[in-house]
């Protein structure tokens, strides 16, 4: 874990810091360490921080690109997950859209098999609806995730299992 | 206007007929001809249809990449607009999102100067503020556009004027 500019670690803060209380609850779900992304050149969006909580396996990174405020419930991140990186089983009170920008990915519903995304691909998941993404083990990932904080912060559940994360269907 | 896929017609027909009743109106407002995409590949989402109403100025294409149903309210459309094409001046009853993949744009809201876009740039425009976008006179602009159908459909506005257009604030 590298501390290149504290800068950066402010920014964050003030970021955190300036969402409204009634819908401060989702960004906050999410906490990062500020490191200078590399190569970052090349990317569409700013690949942002490093995410440091233990809702993800792996290393992943997360941009927020657009945070809700007292008018805009919507909100989206930008996030980069490394080769086998991959959040833990959740869900999402008003569902989630997921678009690929780039690299190969894979996305589980509960009850239904992996699946596996390309860039390009846009996935739209139903309200409440246990689901996990991440990266494929030899590629990195980048999607955008977009949901809205109106009914309620992220539900965080178990991680995904190796067996889970592997399966062949 | 070429038109080399009548399937490709009939698929955006029965995207328009599938929608359900309460959320049809967004899409509904965006009218299509079918036009085989060229040189798709190395774009990251699909260009879509080009746009045939009278919203616009100018050659645009949307493809839209996630539409709503009766969960989710939110819609994504991933819009290319060719090098001077622009919307007319409309506003969201639930705000809008702006995402800049790829090119140079303009972006502009009632009341505030014209604002140059560029890849990786990210727009929160508030509910019911008229604004407009579209790209540069020497760039393609493709941006993903997010709304959400919840409060109602786009109100459509004047066409932005020349004077407008080409102001250099």
């Amino acid at each position: 874990m590298k501390f290149k500019n504290g800068l950066l670690v402010f920014s964050v803060m003030v970021l955190l810091l300036s969402c409204k209380e009634q819908n401060s609850s989702e960004i906050q779900n999410i906490e990062t360490v500020a490191v200078m992304p590399e190569q970052e050149a090349s990317l569409i969006f700013t690949k942002g921080n490093k995410i440091t909580n233990n809702n993800f396996v792996g290393t992943a990174y997360v941009s927020m690109l657009i945070s809700v405020d007292s008018l805009n419930h919507t909100y989206v991140g930008n996030v980069t997950f490394e080769p086998g990186a991959r959040t833990n089983w959740h869900s999402h009170p008003s569902g989630q859209i997921i678009l690929v920008v780039d690299g190969e990915g894979y996305y589980q519903e509960k009850g239904s098999p992996k699946r596996v995304l390309q860039k390009g691909d846009a996935v739209k998941c139903p309200p409440n609806l246990p689901h996990w993404h991440g990266a494929s083990s030899d590629s990195e990932f980048i999607q955008l995730a977009i949901s809205s904080s109106e009914n309620g912060p992220t539900e965080w559940l178990e991680p995904v299992t190796e067996e889970e994360y592997n399966a062949n269907n």
